[in-house]
Protein backbone atom coordinates (compact mmCIF):
# COMPACT_ATOMS: atom_id res chain seq x y z
CA UNK A 1 0.00 0.00 0.00
CA UNK A 2 1.26 3.02 -1.17
CA UNK A 3 0.32 4.92 2.21
CA UNK A 4 2.68 2.46 4.43
CA UNK A 5 5.44 3.02 2.41
CA UNK A 6 8.65 4.20 4.91
CA UNK A 7 10.70 5.36 2.47
CA UNK A 8 8.22 8.46 2.11
CA UNK A 9 8.05 8.69 5.84
CA UNK A 10 12.00 9.46 5.77
CA UNK A 11 11.47 11.72 2.78
CA UNK A 12 8.80 13.57 4.00
CA UNK A 13 10.45 13.94 7.25
CA UNK A 14 13.76 15.24 5.54
CA UNK A 15 11.81 18.20 3.56
CA UNK A 16 9.75 19.26 6.27
CA UNK A 17 12.42 22.15 7.71
CA UNK A 18 13.79 25.36 6.02
CA UNK A 19 17.61 24.46 5.93
CA UNK A 20 17.34 20.95 4.33
CA UNK A 21 14.61 22.52 1.48
CA UNK A 22 17.12 24.97 0.70
CA UNK A 23 20.34 22.47 0.65
CA UNK A 24 18.13 20.44 -1.78
CA UNK A 25 17.39 23.49 -3.58
CA UNK A 26 20.86 24.26 -3.96
CA UNK A 27 22.31 20.89 -4.69
CA UNK A 28 19.71 20.78 -7.39
CA UNK A 29 21.81 23.71 -9.33
CA UNK A 30 25.04 20.92 -8.99
CA UNK A 31 27.11 18.93 -6.73
CA UNK A 32 29.09 21.03 -3.60
CA UNK A 33 31.39 20.52 -0.68
CA UNK A 34 29.71 20.77 2.90
CA UNK A 35 31.56 23.96 3.51
CA UNK A 36 29.98 25.41 0.41
CA UNK A 37 26.18 24.35 1.19
CA UNK A 38 26.47 25.69 5.08
CA UNK A 39 28.20 29.05 4.19
CA UNK A 40 23.96 30.85 3.89
CA UNK A 41 23.38 29.30 7.04
CA UNK A 42 24.04 30.67 10.41
CA UNK A 43 24.83 27.22 12.32
CA UNK A 44 27.41 25.68 14.11
CA UNK A 45 28.97 22.98 12.15
CA UNK A 46 27.71 19.94 14.12
CA UNK A 47 24.20 21.35 13.78
CA UNK A 48 24.54 21.71 9.68
CA UNK A 49 25.93 17.96 9.52
CA UNK A 50 22.64 16.74 11.00
CA UNK A 51 20.75 18.11 8.89
CA UNK A 52 23.03 16.38 6.19
CA UNK A 53 22.55 13.33 7.86
CA UNK A 54 18.97 13.46 7.66
CA UNK A 55 18.98 13.89 3.82
CA UNK A 56 21.46 11.21 3.33
CA UNK A 57 19.80 8.98 5.28
CA UNK A 58 16.24 9.74 3.21
CA UNK A 59 17.80 9.30 0.39
CA UNK A 60 17.55 12.39 -0.88
CA UNK A 61 20.92 13.20 -1.12
CA UNK A 62 24.68 11.11 -1.58
CA UNK A 63 28.11 12.29 -0.04
CA UNK A 64 31.17 11.76 -0.78
CA UNK A 65 34.58 12.23 1.08
CA UNK A 66 38.05 12.58 -0.91
CA UNK A 67 40.50 13.46 1.17
CA UNK A 68 39.30 16.68 4.12
CA UNK A 69 36.42 17.55 1.30
CA UNK A 70 32.96 15.80 2.03
CA UNK A 71 31.31 16.68 -1.76
CA UNK A 72 27.15 16.21 -1.39
CA UNK A 73 24.87 15.60 -4.87
CA UNK A 74 21.44 15.01 -4.84
CA UNK A 75 19.61 11.76 -5.70
CA UNK A 76 16.06 13.13 -7.42
CA UNK A 77 14.23 9.53 -7.52
CA UNK A 78 13.47 10.09 -3.76
CA UNK A 79 11.91 13.58 -4.66
CA UNK A 80 10.20 11.94 -7.48
CA UNK A 81 8.65 9.42 -5.33
CA UNK A 82 7.52 11.98 -2.90
CA UNK A 83 5.83 14.27 -5.79
CA UNK A 84 4.30 10.87 -7.65
CA UNK A 85 2.32 10.41 -4.70
CA UNK A 86 1.00 14.28 -3.84
CA UNK A 87 -0.06 13.66 -7.80
CA UNK A 88 -1.94 10.60 -7.22
CA UNK A 89 -3.62 12.63 -4.48
CA UNK A 90 -4.61 15.36 -6.16
CA UNK A 91 -5.97 12.89 -9.20
CA UNK A 92 -8.27 11.10 -6.99
CA UNK A 93 -9.56 13.82 -5.11
CA UNK A 94 -10.03 15.96 -8.91
CA UNK A 95 -11.54 12.78 -9.90
CA UNK A 96 -14.41 12.97 -7.38
CA UNK A 97 -14.84 16.68 -7.76
CA UNK A 98 -15.62 15.92 -11.66
CA UNK A 99 -18.23 13.23 -10.67
CA UNK A 100 -19.78 15.55 -8.00
CA UNK A 101 -19.96 18.07 -10.41
CA UNK A 102 -21.39 16.08 -13.74
CA UNK A 103 -23.96 14.53 -10.71
CA UNK A 104 -24.92 18.26 -9.72
CA UNK A 105 -24.96 19.05 -13.37
CA UNK A 106 -27.61 16.13 -14.14
CA UNK A 107 -29.83 16.26 -11.50
CA UNK A 108 -30.16 20.11 -12.70
CA UNK A 109 -31.06 18.87 -16.56
CA UNK A 110 -33.27 16.57 -15.06
CA UNK A 111 -35.50 18.84 -12.65
CA UNK A 112 -35.23 21.34 -15.49
CA UNK A 113 -37.16 18.86 -17.95
CA UNK A 114 -39.51 17.73 -15.28
CA UNK A 115 -40.13 21.59 -15.53
CA UNK A 116 -40.42 22.03 -18.43
CA UNK A 117 -42.99 19.12 -18.73
CA UNK A 118 -45.32 20.36 -16.15
CA UNK A 119 -45.10 23.88 -18.04
CA UNK A 120 -46.34 21.90 -21.18
CA UNK A 121 -48.92 20.05 -19.52
CA UNK A 122 -50.50 23.15 -17.84
CA UNK A 123 -50.92 24.95 -21.32
CA UNK A 124 -52.85 22.12 -22.61
CA UNK B 1 11.80 32.66 -0.20
CA UNK B 2 10.44 29.41 -0.83
CA UNK B 3 12.00 27.16 1.35
CA UNK B 4 11.60 29.34 4.96
CA UNK B 5 8.03 28.92 4.16
CA UNK B 6 6.24 28.11 7.65
CA UNK B 7 3.32 26.42 6.40
CA UNK B 8 5.31 23.53 4.19
CA UNK B 9 7.09 22.46 7.05
CA UNK B 10 4.01 21.53 8.56
CA UNK B 11 2.58 19.77 5.56
CA UNK B 12 5.45 17.82 5.03
CA UNK B 13 5.86 16.82 9.10
CA UNK B 14 2.15 15.59 8.78
CA UNK B 15 2.73 13.56 5.68
CA UNK B 16 5.96 12.08 7.35
CA UNK B 17 3.29 9.39 8.75
CA UNK B 18 1.37 6.17 7.55
CA UNK B 19 -1.57 6.96 9.30
CA UNK B 20 -1.85 10.93 8.05
CA UNK B 21 -0.95 9.63 4.67
CA UNK B 22 -3.72 6.95 4.85
CA UNK B 23 -6.27 9.58 6.26
CA UNK B 24 -5.82 11.91 3.53
CA UNK B 25 -6.24 9.29 0.69
CA UNK B 26 -8.91 8.18 2.35
CA UNK B 27 -10.57 11.83 2.64
CA UNK B 28 -9.58 12.29 -1.07
CA UNK B 29 -13.08 10.21 -1.77
CA UNK B 30 -14.81 12.74 0.52
CA UNK B 31 -15.85 13.84 3.97
CA UNK B 32 -15.70 11.14 6.46
CA UNK B 33 -16.36 11.41 10.34
CA UNK B 34 -14.26 10.79 12.81
CA UNK B 35 -15.47 7.42 13.97
CA UNK B 36 -15.23 5.79 10.37
CA UNK B 37 -11.57 7.42 9.85
CA UNK B 38 -10.37 5.75 12.54
CA UNK B 39 -11.97 2.17 11.37
CA UNK B 40 -9.08 0.69 9.72
CA UNK B 41 -6.38 1.21 12.06
CA UNK B 42 -5.43 -0.53 15.29
CA UNK B 43 -4.67 2.16 17.28
CA UNK B 44 -6.77 4.27 20.42
CA UNK B 45 -8.83 6.83 19.84
CA UNK B 46 -6.54 8.97 22.06
CA UNK B 47 -3.37 8.30 19.29
CA UNK B 48 -5.63 8.75 16.55
CA UNK B 49 -7.13 12.28 17.61
CA UNK B 50 -3.43 13.22 17.88
CA UNK B 51 -3.15 12.39 13.71
CA UNK B 52 -6.30 14.12 13.06
CA UNK B 53 -4.70 17.16 15.03
CA UNK B 54 -1.70 17.38 13.60
CA UNK B 55 -3.22 16.92 9.90
CA UNK B 56 -5.65 19.90 11.06
CA UNK B 57 -3.16 22.10 12.64
CA UNK B 58 -0.91 21.75 9.69
CA UNK B 59 -3.93 22.97 7.37
CA UNK B 60 -4.78 20.00 5.52
CA UNK B 61 -7.56 19.10 6.48
CA UNK B 62 -10.93 20.58 8.61
CA UNK B 63 -13.02 19.09 11.32
CA UNK B 64 -16.40 20.30 12.02
CA UNK B 65 -18.68 18.83 14.82
CA UNK B 66 -22.51 19.20 14.80
CA UNK B 67 -23.58 17.29 17.88
CA UNK B 68 -21.38 14.51 19.08
CA UNK B 69 -19.97 13.85 15.72
CA UNK B 70 -17.03 15.25 14.63
CA UNK B 71 -16.94 15.06 10.56
CA UNK B 72 -13.23 15.65 8.30
CA UNK B 73 -12.43 16.90 5.07
CA UNK B 74 -9.82 17.61 2.77
CA UNK B 75 -8.48 20.96 1.97
CA UNK B 76 -6.54 20.60 -1.06
CA UNK B 77 -4.49 23.85 -1.24
CA UNK B 78 -2.02 22.94 1.14
CA UNK B 79 -1.13 19.65 -0.77
CA UNK B 80 -1.09 21.26 -3.75
CA UNK B 81 1.51 24.14 -2.32
CA UNK B 82 3.42 20.86 -0.92
CA UNK B 83 3.50 19.66 -4.58
CA UNK B 84 4.16 22.60 -6.29
CA UNK B 85 7.78 23.01 -4.39
CA UNK B 86 8.68 19.45 -5.36
CA UNK B 87 8.05 20.62 -9.10
CA UNK B 88 9.74 23.69 -8.95
CA UNK B 89 12.65 21.93 -7.66
CA UNK B 90 12.48 18.98 -9.82
CA UNK B 91 11.92 21.57 -12.80
CA UNK B 92 15.19 23.60 -11.79
CA UNK B 93 17.18 19.98 -11.33
CA UNK B 94 16.02 18.79 -15.08
CA UNK B 95 16.93 22.26 -16.82
CA UNK B 96 20.35 21.91 -15.54
CA UNK B 97 20.82 18.57 -16.74
CA UNK B 98 19.28 19.31 -19.95
CA UNK B 99 22.08 22.42 -20.13
CA UNK B 100 24.72 19.49 -19.47
CA UNK B 101 23.86 17.73 -21.87
CA UNK B 102 23.24 20.49 -24.18
CA UNK B 103 27.52 21.00 -23.09
CA UNK B 104 28.33 17.60 -23.43
CA UNK B 105 26.80 17.71 -27.30
CA UNK B 106 28.78 20.20 -28.25
CA UNK B 107 31.88 19.58 -26.97
CA UNK B 108 31.42 16.04 -29.19
CA UNK B 109 30.31 18.08 -31.92
CA UNK B 110 33.44 20.52 -31.99
CA UNK B 111 35.87 17.94 -31.03
CA UNK B 112 34.37 15.96 -34.30
CA UNK B 113 34.64 18.95 -36.50
CA UNK B 114 38.47 19.54 -35.39
CA UNK B 115 38.94 15.73 -36.12
CA UNK B 116 37.70 16.02 -39.83
CA UNK B 117 39.33 19.31 -40.05
CA UNK B 118 42.52 17.68 -38.98
CA UNK B 119 42.01 14.96 -41.37
CA UNK B 120 41.81 17.15 -44.40
CA UNK B 121 44.50 18.63 -43.59
CA UNK B 122 46.33 15.55 -43.98
CA UNK B 123 45.06 14.47 -47.08
CA UNK B 124 45.90 18.02 -48.74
Amino acid sequence: MANSNPSLDGVFHALADPTRRAVLARLGQGPATVKELGQPFRMALPSFMKHLTVLEDSGLIATQKVGRVRTCRIKPRRLAAAEAWLVEQRTLWEERTDRMVRFVEEQHASEQHALEQHGKEQTK
